[in-house]
Parts: C-alpha cells; structure tokens; sequence
C-alpha cells in the first residue's frame, strides 16, 4: 500500500489502474478510522479493483467554536487500517495545498442543508460539499463510500453530484454500531465512561421512534416527545434536534408514510454526536 | 458531425474518442454563434483529436430583467457553422435535463467576482461557474475554449478550475473584432445600424487607454477620465464602468504596472456590451 500527500502521485496511479481496466474505488475520510471506516475500506475493496481512501480533517467544514484544532489526527494507526481493510493507495494531503493561497471557490447545496445539521452548523456543509467535489476531482474515482451515519451528509453529496453532473457513483454503507447500540464516531473518543453510558439515549431514542411507528402510532409530534424524553433522561445531555423526516427531502413529517428517517443531535458534556435511523412500516 | 440533446451519447463519444487516444477539446457556448466562437472551434480543431462544440442558452446567468428570452437562438445556423469550422459532435441539451426538477447546487468563486460584471449583474457568475462545471463534468473534455471578450469570465473558469482541482486545462483565445474596432458579440445583432456606430465607443476607449498608458501616463484616474470621455461621447450611451485593473485579481489600480487589462462596459440604446484589452508596458 502506497501512502502519500501527492496530487501528481495519487492521479498517476489512479490512471495506471485504469489503464488496467479496474474499477476505482474512494474512501474518503478526516482519519481517526474506527471499524466503520474500516468497513467502507472493506466494502470498497470487495466491489472495485482499485481501492484509495482519502485522510484530510478539512478546516472549512468546522465552526469557529467547533473543534478543529483538537480533532484527533492519528495517521499510524490509521495507516495501519487502511492497509489491513485492503486499501492500495491512502491519499493524505496537507491542508496548504487543498486550500493554496487565494483559494475562493465554494459549492452550496440548497434545501436539504437547510435544516437539522445544516440549522445547527452553519456553513459546515459548505465545506463539506466543497472539500468532496475536490476529492472526487483529485482522484477520479468510479465510485464513493460514505456512512449512512452521516445522513444528511450522503444525502448532500448524491444531491450535488446530480446537480453538477459528477461522473462518479454514490454508494452509501450502513452506520456501524458497538454491541449496546453506540453509532462509531471518531468523537467517541471524547467521551468519558460516564459520558459514554449517557451517549447510549441517541440510539434508544431512534429505537424508541422505530417501535412507536412500527406499533401503528399516527401522531408524529408524540413520537418526537417521546425521542426527546429518552435523549433527554440522563443529566448533561443537550438535545439539538430529534427529527422523523421524509428520507428524500429531509422534510420534518406530520403524518408517518412507509419511509421515513430519524434523526438526532446532541451534546454529551461538549462532545456533540448525531445518530440516525431508516424506518420503514411493512 | 454529430449533433445531440442527450447527455448519454455526447458520454458515448467522448468515451469512444479516448479509447482511441484523442485528445478530447470543449467549446461552451451560448449559440448565436459568430466568427469568434469560429475561431475557438479552428483552434480547438487544431490542438486535439475530437472537437466538442455545446450550445446552451443558460437560464441561470441571466438576471430578471435582462434579456434571456430574447437572446438569439440560431441552432440551425450554428450546427452548420460548427460543422464547417470541424467540429465532430454539438451537444445541444434542452433545459429541463440541465436543471432537472429539485435542483439545487450552485458553485461561487468569490474575490475576483465582486467587481465589474459581478457588480452590475448579480447571480451573473455564479450561473456561469455552475453551468461551466456543469459542461466539464458532463462531457468530461482534456481542454476547453473561451474567449478573452469576456475577461472576467474566463479569469472565474480558470479560478474555479483550480481551486475544485477539476482534470481541465483552459485555454483563452484572443477577442476577435470588426476591421473598425467592434468586438464580436451575439449581441450585437440586437443594434441598429446607428448604435453600431455608437458601439465603437467601447473598442475606442480602450485604445485610449492602452495609448496614454503606453505613452507613460502615471495617473490612472486621468486614464479611466480618458476613457469615461470617449465612451460618453455619442448620446444614447451609458457606462456601465471603465477599469484599468490588475490582470489576475481584478483590483482597480492606482498606478501603472507592467501588464495590466482595461475593462469597459456600456449600454447602447437597450444594448449593454462589453470589450477589454490587455496593456503591457515594455
């Protein structure tokens, strides 16, 4: 596995697969993988014959107050993943030339940023949709793995990719979760153990969601009230948003229809987390 | 020559001609074409192996009340002027598969898109840096061609290119005009043979200012004063501006420098024109 912070490096290679007829396949990721990343590398390997994924903590996709500087920068151990998962290639740039001097270029995805984290981070999307349309033009992927974890974030990059004709495929891979429930996140670290005890009422609350619809409950608000007394049950937990919105639109709902998305955020002491889940009514 | 609305056959071609080695050059315009886009399409002939020619009156560029309904639609026209300056394939897609239902992504370059056109068409460049990256991922093209007539312009494309790291090296082909001075514009046929007259005021401000630069003039106000006067001369003309900026960002300038870019922008009658010239001096 070769790793490098070189554009000229990342695109010869990237041609010389294809020149071999393989499919390519991107990872794109901020590093401090966990067993989710690991099974995007995974999947991706499983499906393209080409595997790169990408480790950049990109600075405009945070807020002023968010937390950039102490974002966990493990790039050994993630290496080390990156080539145990079965990648041939980790692309890790300096931000300096991501974002040279004079840079001025920005995408923005209307509608569906305008709520839930797009509400809650301003301009986090932004950068977000900016870093991944440079991505996927720095390496000229066939196709692109992202967790369902970040909902509204898949749901931008298919939106934008549509929108701007991007010659790539969108390809979007279950949250992986640790045994009790807990969605992986690179913040999880963060947590204390007892933070990490509390951090367990994003799920419930999207279980507690699941049950409810499934159950035959029609009135969307209750079941809104309902996530929000599971989320808010253990002390030091500050609820962003607990929403069941329409998977497509991220329209928040008032009547349940047979597809639906649940969504949460929350802070666990200063550590902000999210959680979502698909519901479907048979 | 092939001529085409669908997006799945311009991709079909363009993958074929790579297949085979070609170097693949895009031509965007707006049709109405004239001997400028002419000869974007005989320099793109010359420098690569398929030539791509797109015609699309894009909806976005242009403000409310400007004139995008009345903008000069010739395809018949333009497919055989293409054809003759050797084009191999005009793409010519309908609007509704350009901006489908729900679009929603729009790209910015900001900086050097605040002044000039920027200022007195807002929403003008961001439509065109969203339809340009439109046109380069669809036709997924090595080179493209733009005229330097629209300065401004082409300085965003390159900008954008740059900083979205899109796979596309830009080309700028220099401003053809009339034997009297007039650039060629598709507005330009909206004049009556009076304003044609007036018109030239555009091409001799500019020339004004490149003589008084050249003839070592230290004081840009009196250039820009120059050129206020000379565009202003016949009636019936209102200026938009008349800059004397710095080439690459576009900053108006307070003294001379060695390569600098007068920019004038006018209303004849109901027509608003635009001209620039590169000054160098030796």
């Amino acid at each position: 596995m070769l790793a490098t912070p070189s554009l000229t490096e990342l695109r010869q290679h990237v041609a010389q697969a294809r020149a071999k007829g393989l499919k390519v396949g991107l990872v794109p990721t901020m590093g401090a993988l966990h067993a989710g990343h690991r099974s995007l590398v995974e999947t991706c390997r499983s499906e393209c014959g080409f595997v790169v994924a990408t480790i950049f903590v990109n600075p405009t996709q945070f807020g002023p107050n968010e937390d950039f500087t102490r974002y966990p920068r493990t790039l050994e151990a993630d290496l080390e993943m990156c080539r145990a998962a079965g990648a041939d290639l980790v692309f890790h740039p300096e931000t300096a030339s991501v974002y040279p001097e004079g840079f001025s270029t920005y995408v923005d995805v209307e509608g569906i940023t305008a709520r839930l984290e797009g509400e809650s981070r301003p301009g986090h999307f932004r950068g977000v949709a900016t870093v991944v349309l440079k991505l996927f033009n720095m390496a000229q992927a066939d196709v692109a793995y992202f967790g369902q974890k970040d909902y509204q974030q898949q749901l931008l990059i298919r939106t934008m990719c549509r929108d701007l004709d991007v010659p790539i495929e969108i390809r979007t891979c279950p949250t992986i979760r640790e045994p009790d429930g807990l969605a992986l996140s690179s913040r999880n670290r963060y947590l204390s153990p007892a933070e990490r005890a509390k951090a367990l009422s994003l799920s419930k609350a999207l279980r507690m969601a699941e049950r409810l619809l499934q159950a035959g409950e029609k009135n969307v608000s209750a079941v809104r009230a309902a996530m929000m007394a599971v989320l808010e049950e253990p002390t030091g937990v500050r609820v962003d948003y607990a929403s069941v919105s329409d998977p497509h639109t991220l329209a928040e709902l008032t009547t349940p229809q047979p597809e639906m998305v649940a969504l949460v955020a929350a802070r666990v002491g200063t550590t902000r987390l999210i959680d979502n889940l698909w519901i479907s009514i048979p």
